[in-house]
C-alpha cells in the first residue's frame, strides 16, 4: 500500500537547520553538522555519483528511505527560491541532472510547465496545496510511496493537514541552538515510534503518525 | 568508578514541563503525559511502594537508572519550593518517606540545617552552587553513581559547567508545544549516543558528555 512517509535530520534541540538561513547557506550557521552523519556513509556517496562512504547502519538506513520510493514532494524554497528563482529559465538548484530520478511535486504559488530533467527526474508545480500535491504524487507513484523530502514547511503542512503516515527522524547529537524547527505549526499529530535504529553518530526513529 | 548522570523525560519537541507551571501543578500544561510511560512501569510503581505495573523494556530502564547510584543533586524547585516552602518547619513535598533513601543534595541560596527524613534519606542543603554540589554529592556516592533528580534548571548548570558525566533522554513521542525547555542555556556539550532502548512508549538514548 502507498504511504506518505517523510525523512529529515534534526538536532538534539530540535532544529533542521541553524540559524541566518540565506539562499548563499541554506542550511544556516551550523545546519552542516546535520548532515556530516550521511555525507559519510556509502549510500549517500554512491546516491551521488561517488564509490566512496562507509557502509554501516547509518548507509542502511538512508538506502531504506529511498528503496520504495515512487515520487517527492517538496517546497518551493528547496527546488530554488531566492532572488530571481522563479524565471521561466532557472531549472532549480538541484543541476542538469538532479539526484532523484523520478516524479518531484513542487509547492508554489506559481503556475509553471513541467520541467523534465535529465536523469528521469521531472519537476512538477502544484499551485493547490499539499492535497493536490498528496493525490498528484499518489497518483504517480503507483504501488509505490510518496517522500516528503522537506523543507520543514512543507512538512508541516503534511503533519498539519493529516497527509503523513510515516515521519523519520535522524536525531543528530548536537545543540543548534537556534535556526529553523520541525516540530511547530504542524497540529496535534499521535506519533508512535515504530522502528529505532542506533549508531554512535545518530539516533533514527521511525513514527507511525495517525 | 563514580559518574555523574541524569535523566529525564522530554517531549519529541523538546520540552520537560509543559506550559504555565505553578507549584499546584508543577508539570505544567500536559506535562503528565511525559510521564505516564513511567507510571505504567513495575519498576516505578515498586519504588512507590505498588506491586502493580507492566514488566517491560520501560522498566527496565527505570531499575538501571537508579541501580548503581549513591547520592542525588536536585534543584530547589524539585525539592519544594512555592510560598512558604523555606519555613523552617517546611520538609519538601517527597512526604516523610521520600523515594530517594539516599543521601540528596538541594542546590538553594539558603542554609539549612540537613533533615533527615524515614527510609535513610537526608536532605542537604548547598549553597555553594554545582561545583560543591558535586564535591559532596561525589564523596556521599563513594564507588557509585551520583544523579541529578532535575529540574531542567539543575540538570543545564551541570551542563554548563561540565560536570555531567552522562545524560539520558526519555523521549516521549507527544508535542507539548510550550513549556519548559532542557536543552538551552547548557554551554555546548560534546553528546555522544552510546545506547538507545526502544518501546513503542518512548525511546531512551544515553549520551556520554565531554
Amino acid at each position: 500500500m502507498t504511504k506518505v512517509t517523510s525523512h529529515i535530520s534534526i538536532s538534539l534541540d530540535g532544529f533542521v537547520a541553524g540559524p541566518e538561513q540565506s539562499p548563499d547557506n541554506p542550511l544556516g550557521i551550523g545546519g552542516e553538522r546535520l548532515h556530516e552523519w550521511a555525507i559519510a556513509t556509502h549510500e549517500w556517496q554512491r546516491q551521488h555519483g561517488s564509490g566512496t562512504g562507509e557502509a554501516s547502519a547509518d548507509s542502511d538506513v538512508i538506502a531504506a528511505s529511498v528503496r520504495n520510493v515512487g515520487a517527492y514532494v517538496m517546497g518551493r524554497n528547496m527546488f530554488g527560491g531566492g532572488p530571481g528563482g522563479w524565471e521561466e529559465s532557472w531549472r532549480g538548484w538541484w543541476g542538469e541532472e538532479p539526484p532523484f530520478h523520478l516524479p518531484v511535486f513542487v509547492l508554489t504559488h506559481h503556475e509553471r510547465a513541467p520541467r523534465q530533467m535529465r536523469g528521469d527526474t521531472t519537476f512538477h508545480f502544484v499551485t493547490g496545496g499539499v492535497a493536490e500535491a498528496e493525490r498528484r504524487a499518489r497518483e504517480a507513484a503507483g504501488d509505490r510511496d510518496v517522500s516528503v523530502i522537506g523543507g520543514a514547511t512543507a512538512i508541516q503542512q503534511f503533519l498539519a493537514a493529516g497527509r503523513l503516515d510515516e515521519l523519520q527522524l535522524h536525531v543528530v547529537p548536537v545543540l543548534l541552538g537556534a535556526g529553523e524547527r520541525l516540530l511547530v505549526n504542524c497540529g496535534e499529530p499521535t506519533l508512535e515510534p515504530t522502528e529505532v535504529v542506533a549508531s554512535p553518530r545518530v539516533t533514527h526513529i521511525t513514527y507511525r503518525v495517525r
